[in-house]
């Protein structure tokens, strides 16, 4: 089985794993617990904290929320961040985003989005327009979960704090952290990060925090995370995210050679008769978004899956929501047909060279079978 | 080393971390993909809550949101349920609720708090009289985290119901759960329950939803959980916690007698001119609560950890406000010096009677020592 929808989710990291383990079977005390085994953990969840913050900012500056995952970390950014006045983002976040400044708007709040270049990334000039003094955040989403398009979150940070500096950044780095170099500039207030999209598993994730902002608790209760996060520490998976950032962050820059040219041989290999590359050039390189315009990018997942190869159709979560068409995609100024036939390949250091050569000849075979019984 | 601190969090039961193992190492996918490998751990979460759902309740008047803990599950129930007129709740609840509870309260709400009983159960008569036309939630923790007192909650449901039959009644299950036997009646209309407490991992909890109450998601985003709750569904602890359930629901009266008898033994093995009982004897047989009157309780939880013995000093996760003593000991009417030298002992069917005998020794010649210097 030739896995390549790890955008979705990664196989989580063997090695991290059996180095984690340990706090399932041994080391299982409540870190809010003031005897030895409890205050050991609380110490080790600061040391995790730590080294997750020294991947991409400077612990001088920058504090961390543990949170249950991504999408509670971007909930948190938008919900304790965006009270007052109008809150910016742009048609190109992922629905954690997307889903929770929709509710901000039903509860009365002003939600401007800000609209999207070709290839997905947020065209930033109109989105400085939306803001005014009454703007409270801008959540602008890192690499595109879609396309793969990376915005310069650090350049339009600054051009937001330009405009209004009492306006709060967040950005989404979801399909960021661990793929590619950059680092927290100060104008960036919040940064959502996940583990199980790097090696860690489901079920962690975190919110970056510029350590002088004064944040409000999403979810309340017995105070841990200095009160930011209540809720008995999941030690188990935190460990294991910060072994698995770690581990990524040692060879960032050479996973990011390999995964490129993962990408490139994949791209190159494509029938371009059949496939129309969305992915931009200058993205991403785990993110490879084609369509097979005309037809259903749905089918050819479950055709490319009996074949022994494993993609997804655009972001997993959005099958959750019944909509055909990838509401992303349409916002990149794609006709339905485009969006109809989108499929999203995913890559992690853990892909060989043989799988991506495999994976183009399952899918320019399964998508010119599928065209010859269309037409 | 002796563990007796069970209601802060249990050991992971090890059958089950190995037989929920393959959701880490093989079975890793997005349950929210549409390919086989996706779509077979759906099916695997929609059995995993209808086994748990099964352990005390119809499934066909109750569903369940996965969260990521029993706080998550309670911030839902009062945030999500709670959002006009008043909200009715009691002194005895758990942080996750009674901070939440002064969110609300901060929020604008009309917040109103029964007063406890002696054993720390709440005063019904007075909760009811708190309710009025405008009282759109009661929140009644089930079995108190402090004392282990119980609340009859379908009782008390009922006459909240008969007072104002639109208004939501949710409980905090987290330490009543796979603890003893009940159902949830048709007049609860929202349950929380935690993994972590009874041999699952730390990381996932439920909330029990009346299936025709429609409720708001607390966390937006890709629309898991049919909508109710966002973020990658967390598979290993899900089907961790199904099966920890599972396993300590078939054997729940045998546990419930074993630990009845554990509890018991220490209970009657303590030395009373030392140690004051605050547990009442109709309470779970899970905690066991007393106060070292005179003593501190902290001081105490450290040199019992030196010899061996891991118990706790009231709820786990206050240790994280700092606060000295106890506000629920307090609302059970104890004076401070009772308040602060509790012990909270608490247990789980995998103790011996050799180690609750060998609690007992340390517990007696530890307070005794300990009275001996301060006199």
């Amino acid at each position: 089985m030739i896995y390549l929808d790890n955008a979705a989710t990664t196989k989580p990291d063997e090695e991290c794993l059996k180095k984690a383990e340990k706090y399932l079977y041994t080391d299982y005390y409540n870190p809010s617990a003031v005897y030895a085994g409890g205050y050991n953990l609380h110490k080790e969840l600061a040391s995790a904290k730590e080294n997750i913050i020294s991947t991409i900012a400077d612990s001088e500056n920058f504090g961390l929320i543990f949170t249950s995952c991504g999408t509670e970390a971007d909930n948190q950014a938008l919900f304790c961040g965006g009270k007052r006045g109008n809150v910016v983002t742009t048609l190109g976040e992922h629905s954690a985003i997307f889903a929770a400044a929709n509710e901000l708007k039903q509860r009365g709040l002003d939600v401007r989005f800000a609209p999207l270049n070709r290839d997905g990334s947020v065209n930033s000039d109109e989105l400085v327009k939306l803001i005014d003094e009454k703007t409270s955040l801008v959540s602008v989403i890192h690499a595109s979960n879609e396309t793969g398009a990376i915005n310069d979150i650090n350049k339009i940070a600054a051009a937001v704090k330009a405009k209004n500096k009492y306006t709060l950044f967040h950005s989404d780095g979801v399909q960021a952290f661990g793929k590619f170099a950059f680092t927290l500039s100060r104008n960036i207030d919040l940064y959502s990060v996940s583990a199980h999209k790097i090696g860690g598993i489901k079920g962690c994730g975190a919110l970056f925090k510029r350590k002088n902002l004064v944040l409000k608790p999403f979810i309340f209760g017995g105070g841990q995370e200095s009160g930011l996060r209540s809720g008995t520490e999941n030690v188990f998976a935190i460990k294991d995210f910060e072994f698995a950032a770690l581990k990524r962050y040692a060879i960032l820059d050479k996973a990011f050679a390999y995964v490129s040219e993962l990408k490139k041989r994949l791209s190159d290999s494509l029938d371009k008769n059949v496939f129309r590359i969305i992915s931009p050039a200058n993205g991403s390189p785990y993110i490879l978004t084609v369509s097979a315009v005309g037809l259903r990018g749905e089918t050819l997942v479950h055709e490319c899956d009996d074949k022994g190869l494993v993609i997804g159709n655009g972001a997993a979560c959005s099958s959750n929501d019944k909509k055909r068409y990838s509401r992303v995609i349409l916002a990149c100024g794609q006709p339905e047909s485009v969006a109809d036939g989108v499929l999203r390949i995913s890559f992690s250091p853990e892909n060989s060279l043989e799988e991506v050569q495999k994976a183009a000849e399952i899918l320019n075979f399964t998508a010119k079978n599928r065209k010859s019984i269309m037409e």
